[in-house]
């Protein structure tokens, strides 16, 4: 397949399924809490949204997990752009459709309730807060720079229907935070799974799902530990990226 | 020394500094959730409150990792007097003060802003939910039929002081409602652990310390994984008891 790369572009491994992304140096790359976020959990109920899709990753990691009913939406053009011509270069039209917009206006674009699973890996600091990179597509995903937690919340509301699940990874300062906004939202807390470097270092992020309209309660996993003592990674981040650990069959 | 025990008293190891303690049979026993709580942390600073301390097995614990100024406060007449026989088998006169009453009325038994750290260690599902036993002490200690979660931090809000630590022990099930109800209390969450019977298995009960007055922000420390893969006791807890793991010196 011909890939037109434009300025400031590469190509790079998705490391599943043979799909390759394009990305962009100065904007916010695809890294492990994408892979971790899209494989936690069953596969997603459909139809399913990821609000500030950026280069796709997530739903097409969703696409080997089995799901079709994709729409990313994504506030800035050229990671729109990115992100169409990654559903296309990996040949995933059916399965993915791409929204150019913002999810703060999500009411113009999708209709109350659609969902049945929403997606949110977004920006990490709060505005004016933690080291902020110079480049602006990489400050505004990793600050909230156009989208507060509360506005991600205010979407994932909107568009979840009755009983649909919403799944986030986000930073564990921010957990007393999210857990209240989540509430607020009627989107009652339900998983938590803690990930931790080592087995011996502070969990940095966390993933969490929520049921809109479900009952309190909670359920904490078993820790996600990425590496091993050895410095490898740990049999559940190597089977996340299709390779058995050692000793398991393919 | 002489122990009297009376009907349905037993004497069991503390299996920390050679300390004894005397429990009863139809009450609630301490566990290792009681330990897990009392090595939280640094040593906590002092004075030290516990609310609903049982057979006082957290001040006597603590007086183990240094601490002198202790107060445990416990409702039933019963287990108040078991508590003040503990202190004195120990001979822990000089550290542990025990005060019979009830925390829902802790004005009546100590001022405001007094403590420096106040540990808790509560009922652990809320009335009338979840299995009961048959034996009103342990359905007591077990359940909140005699304080609410919101009763636990109404009195650690009264009663520490200024940046005081408040730590708790309770099941991953309340963990947003802890959270909210700590911070609605303004004691901001600070610290949380998480309990992990084995490295597979899902948590069940976290640890959490919160500072009064506190700023927003959250650390999770590593898993405390119970049981290794061998089903022996984790290093962790080991040195909880005492005891080295293999291969290190005492």
């Amino acid at each position: 397949m011909d890939i037109n790369l434009k300025e400031h572009e590469r190509l790079d491994d998705l490391v599943l399924d043979g799909m390759k992304l394009i990305q962009r140096d100065d904007q916010f790359c695809f890294s492990i809490d994408t892979v971790l976020l899209a494989h936690f959990g069953k596969p997603p109920h459909q139809p399913v949204l990821d609000l500030g899709t950026g280069t796709a990753a997530i739903p097409l990691i969703l696409t080997a997990r089995g799901a079709t009913g994709l729409t990313g939406i994504e506030l800035n053009p050229v990671m729109a752009d990115i992100a169409r011509r990654n559903v296309e270069l990996n040949q995933r039209n059916h399965a993915v459709r791409i929204i150019e917009g913002d999810y703060k206006k999500i009411a113009s674009w999708v209709r109350t309730g659609t969902f049945a699973t929403v997606y949110a890996n977004p920006p990490y600091r709060e505005k004016f807060r933690g080291a902020c990179s110079d480049t602006q597509g990489i400050r505004r995903a990793r600050h909230e720079e156009t989208a507060t937690l509360d506005d991600v919340m205010e979407a994932a509301k909107y568009a979840l229907k009755y009983h649909g699940r919403f799944r986030m990874i986000h930073i564990i300062e921010r957990l007393t935070d999210i857990l209240e906004s989540m509430r607020k939202h009627d989107i009652e807390p339900k998983i938590i799974q803690m990930i931790y470097g080592h087995r011996h270092a502070n969990a940095k992020i966390f993933l969490v799902e929520g049921i809109r309209g479900g009952n309190p309660g909670m359920e904490v996993l078993p820790p996600l530990i990425i590496h091993e003592a050895d410095g490898n990674y740990s049999r559940e981040v190597l089977r996340m990226y299709g390779k058995a650990a050692p000793g398991e069959g393919m």
